[in-house]
């Protein structure tokens, strides 16, 4: 990718406002800090201003507090003031909530760097490549481009957003170059184990026994290529854990040798939700637009606001098994 | 390190037996398939006899079965027949088991490639080196010295040896050169994914709920920092698992913050095991070593062979206390 439109911003402006979707990740946070420290290694203006509170588990990225949680009374009349708007980790302005109009309407220069697919053209300074892995080495890129050494807190916020948004590594879309920049990267004396440590290590007793509970509940359709879990509201109570606390429990579902599709079934106050997975080519997304819900082709979910787990989810699995019939013919 | 000298031994020789440690794991299999490969290319003739069968989870590195399980009527011949004995992932001969006599009492050259501490003196070109992460890296160090071009078969050897014994490249010893290697390895065209799925997506039903029944099972000792867990002969039979599938499971301990011990413990037959492991610079080796068990500082386990886990769950867990405690000091 060109970086020299982008390096020109940069150069020729002096105060930049940063900003990334809705419930940041650690790309979305990483790569925030990194462009953050970029700007201020320059000796220029930065603030970063997010619609979502910033995860517990990633504070540790962010010091000194840099981050504010968006407040439409003190922040709105920024996005007119600083010289350039960065949208980095999203491609939508729906992605920011409530500051979507803001940032649009804002006649300050947008620029948006990104690898998610379909971008709006919401900038000309659209700067979208989904052949990388993470925004965080596209950030990584620009940095090597301007010749800016990488100092350890830029280091530690591109490997945390790296790291993620490849699995570790092992996504598809890892490269050689991944392995490149994260060698650079640990020229710093950043600590790998460190910061997986504080990403992933954020469990709690009650999270494990929720956990294991839904572990315990596992079962598989008749064909072995459907497992699904089950949590009620008696697991949470407890457990003393929230929905909050299942984040990831759906896909030791495709830990299994042989299952295409996973399913975690979630009773709520009056009804019930359902998370759903698959490998390959099964859309479980279209399987939950059949209840009203939607997703990716590969994680969907769906919601039954008055109904038991128990009425539909014969039905549900009964329907994935169509689909895998009518994917194997 | 100085890879001259095993050069100069693989290019004047013209068959080598290859072997590794008993309960082979990833780095000494694909450590073994990588100099297998490697010798095969030259054109020589090259045997790998392991002690122990290859774990059902990495046939996929041994597509060919090349690798024979130790018979010492057929194989014990060869001990005195090959021109090189080749040592990989191993440093004491104890650790090939009933191989060790032969190994030792052959007359041929020897040669050991090993990245763990405290080497046995067993042969003059030992080849030891705990600065590196995995024994593949060092296999990785002597192909490239050789100027011998990584083809898809070694490199999807070497990439799960280093993959695996670098906790996918965040333990400690992992370095720019670690990556640095895997990022020349990913130009052969390997598919990391399959190879993390090959490797560590071998969960099963059974398996999984014994998971779930354990950590179901986990409690926190009154400072917070010890968790423990039991595995009952009760889950096995319901889950149909054996002691086997538990691989692992200890280590969701040790994935809360502020946890600083864990333990598993397992009712067998007529008594209990018990795995321990901490974080830092708590020797539950020694804590281990009281009740007649043993291991390394972070890893270790204990035995008692008529007993009920319930009478001395809480001593073990009241003797570990004193340690902390100790520790804090």
């Amino acid at each position: 990718m060109d970086f020299s439109k982008i390096i020109q911003i940069i150069n020729s402006n002096d105060s930049f406002l940063i900003t990334t979707h809705v419930n940041p990740d650690a790309d979305a946070i990483g790569s925030e800090m990194g462009f953050y420290y970029l700007i201020r290694k320059l000796n220029k203006s930065a603030k970063i201003i997010n619609y979502s509170k910033i995860p517990y588990y990633l504070e540790f990225l962010d010091p000194d507090n840099v981050i504010e949680k968006f407040d439409a009374v003190s922040h709105s009349k920024l996005f007119d003031e600083a010289d350039v708007l960065v949208a980095l980790d999203f491609q939508q302005l729906s992605r920011i909530s409530e500051m979507q109009d803001l940032f649009r309407n804002s006649s300050k220069i947008k620029l948006c760097i990104d690898h998610h697919e379909f971008p709006e053209n919401f900038t000309e300074n659209l700067f979208v490549d989904p052949s990388y892995a993470s925004t965080g080495e596209m950030v990584f890129d620009l940095i090597s481009e301007m010749k800016i050494d990488f100092d350890f807190q830029i280091a530690e916020s591109l490997y945390a957003a790296i790291m993620t948004d490849t699995g570790s590594f092992r996504y598809d879309r890892t490269t050689s170059e991944t392995h490149l920049r994260i060698a650079k990267l640990l020229e710093t004396g950043i600590n790998p184990n460190q910061i997986y440590k504080e990403i992933y290590d954020q469990g709690s007793l009650g999270k494990l026994n929720l956990l294991g509970s839904s572990l315990l509940s596992m079962k598989f359709d008749k064909s072995n290529q459907i497992a699904y879990m089950k949590i009620t509201k008696d697991d949470l109570m407890k457990t003393n854990t929230s929905v909050e606390d299942t984040e990831g429990f759906v896909n030791y579902c495709l830990t299994i040798k042989g299952i295409k599709v996973g399913l975690l079934f979630f009773e709520t106050e009056t009804g019930f939700k359902a998370s759903l997975r698959s490998v390959g080519k099964i859309p479980v997304n279209r399987i939950a637009a059949e209840y009203g819900g939607g997703g990716h082709m590969n994680a969907a979910g769906l919601r039954i606001d008055v109904a038991k787990i128990e009425d539909y989810e014969e039905k549900i699995i009964d329907r994935i098994s169509q689909y895998l019939k009518g994917m194997e013919v």
